[in-house]
């Protein structure tokens, strides 16, 4: 039962789309990533996913809207709903989201991640 | 879905001790809260609860040890663990716990909330 310093987790690892496992909520992980660039178009069939900007900034493509998260802000993507991750520069984000959510979701893709490494 | 600019919600309220619900993501609640002075020893039976220091400091007692909560950091604390949040000065913090969560866990104080506003 430790605390998490979000910046200090977020400088054990480098790489991009390769979310890290920090910690168990009830049936949730919280996971940190960095993203860079733009990911794969993808939904989550039965989980609600939370996005919240750690630094950076982050837009959300839906189909029929951008929203754009900057540092202290956050969204919670419903289950079902499209949605295209895009950071025109490196953005730190935590996610919040059931144990055994897929990060592509409903598609296979080069970016999808079937196993998290914990930090 | 909109996003969630958790200062611009805390700005919304003063009050201490009563979280304001900004969100829900699966079974769970995202809450604010402004918090000074001391809560009551209490624990969950059921839920783990997340608390993340949006602004300030906060300090959660446990029975053998305190934990000190700056920005950017936070706590998964697990069900059925005694803990005492305590502020010597104003903090907000955010919090995810299931739905149904009883501010006061097994304890009925002067501070139990039984019904939480929507911000």
């Amino acid at each position: 039962m430790n605390k998490i310093n979000l910046s200090q987790k977020l400088s054990l690892f480098s790489e991009y789309w390769s979310p890290k496992i920090v910690g168990e909520l009830n049936d949730s992980h919280i996971k940190l990533a960095k993203l860079k660039g733009e990911f794969d178009w993808h939904h989550h069939d039965n989980e609600d996913e939370l996005f919240m900007v750690v630094k950076g900034q982050l837009t959300i493509k839906f189909r029929d809207k951008d929203v754009i998260l900057g540092e202290g802000e956050l969204i919670v993507i419903p289950k079902g709903v499209d949605h295209l991750p895009v950071a025109a520069e490196e953005v730190h984000v935590m996610l919040i989201e059931p144990k055994g959510t897929l990060n592509t979701g409903n598609v296979v893709t080069e970016k999808t991640k079937e196993v998290l490494e914990r930090i």
